[in-house]
């Protein structure tokens, strides 16, 4: 928890069969481009202020341990047992509060210390998750995304 | 917020270009049966104990009102001024609370009242997005789907 009372952040999970990522938007002379996993699953991620590197270790070993995917057999097991593939999002609109018609962010961290956790969380799902397909999204960029499930399972956790 | 403090009702958005959910599993001489939106947008709801129907033209009205959805000119206007159609998807996992590895669903409304609070709300949204097409997903089933985005914008809203 972040001293202002909220989560510190935010983590929402989907199961997937296949998932495409934009990383990078299509320029004059050159193609969108993409990365892609198989099974295994999406984190949508958002930080909020207060967020910091100690938090990351705890995220990862929870969100990579839970519970969430469906085995072959019908059994509940993690994505690092699985194994599936890992899609990390960043997904700031996760910290949106209504107010009247419109979202606000004012609890969301500022951009540099946005940047910086999630590219240190990616990196540590990337050491955990060796043996599977850890992908991410371009922090910042809009997050163009298609999605194959066999039941999304959406899960939310807050940290 | 329900009496026990938490939330009464979880949504999950997010926006789509075109988005398909399987509605009736494939029987031996049946194929399976899917629903199919176009762009708009993709609701996951889930109640919890003590929702109750007061609670549902709140829902409705701030979640088809809330500008979450960008028009061809960048701006960003609700799902009804899009105007955008509507996925309607029942995901009791957004109830889940960790507990060491596994998820718990103590929190979760029982059956039957999920599934009227969940028939209402969808008639509800129907009723006020009259232009566009709502569809919806079957209670109690996996609800498989596919979704093709522009940038899901994934947020949260809890009532």
């Amino acid at each position: 928890m972040a001293e202002r009372g909220g989560p510190a952040a935010r983590a929402v999970l989907q199961q997937c069969l296949q998932a495409r990522l934009q990383v990078k938007p299509a320029e004059e002379e050159a193609e969108a481009q993409f990365v892609q996993i198989e099974r295994g699953m999406v984190i949508y991620i958002c930080f909020f202020k207060g967020a910091t590197d100690d938090l990351l270790p705890k995220m990862a070993s929870t969100l990579l341990n839970l519970r969430l995917c469906e085995s072959d057999s019908g059994k509940m097991v993690s994505v690092s047992e699985l194994p599936g593939d890992l899609l990390i999002v960043p997904q700031a609109t996760l910290g949106g509060k209504a107010k009247g018609r419109a979202l606000q962010y004012h609890d969301n961290i500022g951009k540099e210390d946005g940047l910086r956790l999630y590219a240190a969380f990616v990196s540590l799902c990337e050491e955990r998750l060796a043996a599977a397909s850890v992908k991410h999204g371009t922090y910042g960029n809009r997050q163009v995304l298609k999605l194959d499930t066999n039941g999304p399972y959406t899960h939310l956790v807050d940290f």
